[in-house]
């Protein structure tokens, strides 16, 4: 044991035969202290259309203006955007209903049209661009995908992006603590929230 | 032109001979309207310890507790994540000195200590953890570096982590907004604020 910082005690963690730590505190609560927007992620496939929530929108790199998203293998989106190569995200703002955000999070396009009844516009890709709630959107053509298990990253340059309204944006702790918001069984989160002690995508 | 959901005209973008989406709206303040919260990364090789401020940390999957983070090449952090395959994100809470950040995020490990004077624990993984004003922290073993062109995704594999207090956590909105804070020049977001109209890691 070694003194660090003239404070702390350095509390370095075993190692495996392979190499690996073990050993560490393992509170998976602390997941959902990450700070995420809400969006509607969307994509097509010949005269098909589809979107869903999702959490983890973020820019990568500035240039080019880059942006990933996870994807849940078994999402029909992510079925979509392996085949277009190309998706959208609307960024939702604070006062999206929960029923919206339900729609699009809670079920899956292959069991109903998502998109009746709601307003969109196809983007400059063709994927949908879901107006409704949004403050901004933007869209992106895939040039990498990262397998991570049950979910994929795909990594896209940006080809179109607009700004539609100064509201405020949702926060995905928003939409947990304000609208107490769940989270669907293919969403990153969701064992974090359940074994840590509360679920998303869609 | 077709008509779309009977309020929209649909609007495909040309493609290039490559194939690629042009002709589309850019305006990048769009990606401003991205979520996300404030983290210190922080890695260590031999003697050497460091610490970055980043927005991008974000879960990837649930089964098992993944993470992904963004990290400029040219940052010393990124030098030693490559090095030892470890990486700490210590999430800031809302009160956290612009100072502190600035200590973090503005200056390069290279050209002094940033660990002096603050307090840091080693984590299982070694990487510092960065207690002073952290709500929750997260170490991970890097599983697959993802080269994005400026900037490396490093996916990791949660091997600790710990909530330390219940405070609100910082989003990257509230900084800028409220903190009023600015963007280093490594940072994914850099560019997109310059040209949209504002600049972050270290």
């Amino acid at each position: 044991m070694t003194v660090v910082c003239g404070l702390f005690l350095e509390r370095h963690g075993d190692r495996t035969s392979e190499g690996h730590v073990t050993g560490g505190k393992m509170n998976l609560k602390a997941l959902q202290k990450l700070g995420y927007g809400m969006y509607i992620v969307g994509s097509y496939q010949g005269d098909r259309l589809n979107g869903q929530v999702a959490n983890t929108v973020f820019q990568i790199t500035s240039e080019p203006p880059t942006v990933a998203v996870s994807i849940n293998k078994k999402n029909l989106t992510h079925e979509f955007i392996k085949a277009t190569r190309v998706f959208s995200a609307s960024i939702l703002h604070e006062a999206t209903p929960l029923t919206y955000i339900g729609r699009f999070g809670f079920w899956s396009g292959r069991d109903f049209d998502k998109l009746k009844d709601t307003n969109y516009q196809r983007g400059v890709t063709g994927a949908p661009i879901f107006i409704d709630h949004a403050a901004a959107y933007l869209e992106a053509e895939v040039t990498q995908d990262v397998d991570v298990g049950t979910h994929t990253i795909f990594i896209g340059k940006i080809v179109a992006s607009e700004v539609l309204s100064e509201d405020v944006c949702m926060t995905y702790d928003y939409y947990h603590q304000v609208k107490r918001g769940k989270t669907p069984e293919n969403a990153p989160s969701y064992i974090a929230e359940n074994k840590g002690g509360t679920k998303q995508d869609g």
